[in-house]
């Protein structure tokens, strides 16, 4: 296995397919992390969350790592590590057309459910999903790839390497786009 | 959908299958998150890592958030988030045991990758991937299962809803196991 650097476009042509990540904040010296669904455009990621911990969290500290990728094997993978910075967008006529945007983008980008079905039982009881509309600005990003190097044959030229890093990279992208 | 939360039990199988989770740690006000590969025994994460910005990070402050789950759509997924304590497991007589402990487990679960293998190129220069092993104590941790509920017959009896659950529950950890 050899693990690279995925350049600028690369990053960002993944970034564009990938809908699922992880988001982590922080209060104090205590990491959180959860799973997120969001959709990339010009340098913003943006998604939906209910009220909860994170939100609370973000709010107080809104400088938040973002992590997603496509891991077809514990050889093969590319992974993206965003430093950025949570800004919610609030039902206000101020933030009005940035709502109507995130909301567009996501329902295009088909990250998106109904919020009416969708309820949480914690202790017993019933409370509905109210989604909050945010937006996380990318301050940096880095990207990696792994490449399988099974017989050794990666290493003989760097012709080699490079065609088999960009076939790997393509097999990830394959692998996220929707089947027809 | 139906957001739920898993029980005790139901964790910690659906963690002993569980192979891939993500780590955040924090050094300021900054998180940092990255995929990693685990085995769980007995309240215990193990894994290997190479020494870098994350174990730098957790060195400096031990607490940690790992987050795992099983993603079969947005509506049917089960997630658990564990606040943990990271303890390094150095190659010393001392912890001796704990090390040949967690290389026997990490290689009979299938996490573990060769690390003659493994070469990383930042900046075009080659370096080896050291392992380094490491164990995470669970100090708290937290599932939730969705359930799609696409009909909204799930409400209507405690019954069916228990049934759907747990139907749900099987189909995500199926999808975990290895296929035979």
């Amino acid at each position: 296995m050899l693990i690279l650097e995925l350049g600028r476009e690369n990053s960002i042509e993944l970034l564009s397919l990938l809908r699922l990540g992880r988001i982590a904040c922080t209060q104090g010296p205590q990491s959180y992390v959860v799973p997120f669904y969001f959709a990339y455009q010009d340098n913003y990621l943006y998604s939906f969350s209910t009220v909860g911990q994170r939100v609370e969290w973000m709010r107080a500290n809104p400088l938040v790592c973002v992590e997603a990728d496509q891991i077809i094997s514990a050889e093969e993978w590319a992974t993206l590590i965003i430093f950025g910075y949570f800004k919610e967008l609030p039902d206000t006529p101020e933030w009005k057309d940035e709502r109507e945007f995130a909301f567009k983008l996501l329902r295009q980008k088909g990250v998106w459910w109904e919020p009416g079905y969708a309820k949480t039982i914690i202790g017993g009881i019933e409370r509905p999903l109210v989604p909050l509309y945010f937006r996380i600005e990318i301050r940096k990003m880095t990207g990696h790839q792994a490449v399988p190097d099974p017989a050794g044959s990666i290493e003989e030229t760097q012709n080699q390497r490079k065609t088999a890093t960009t076939n790997s990279f393509r097999r990830i992208l394959d692998a996220i786009r929707p089947k027809s």
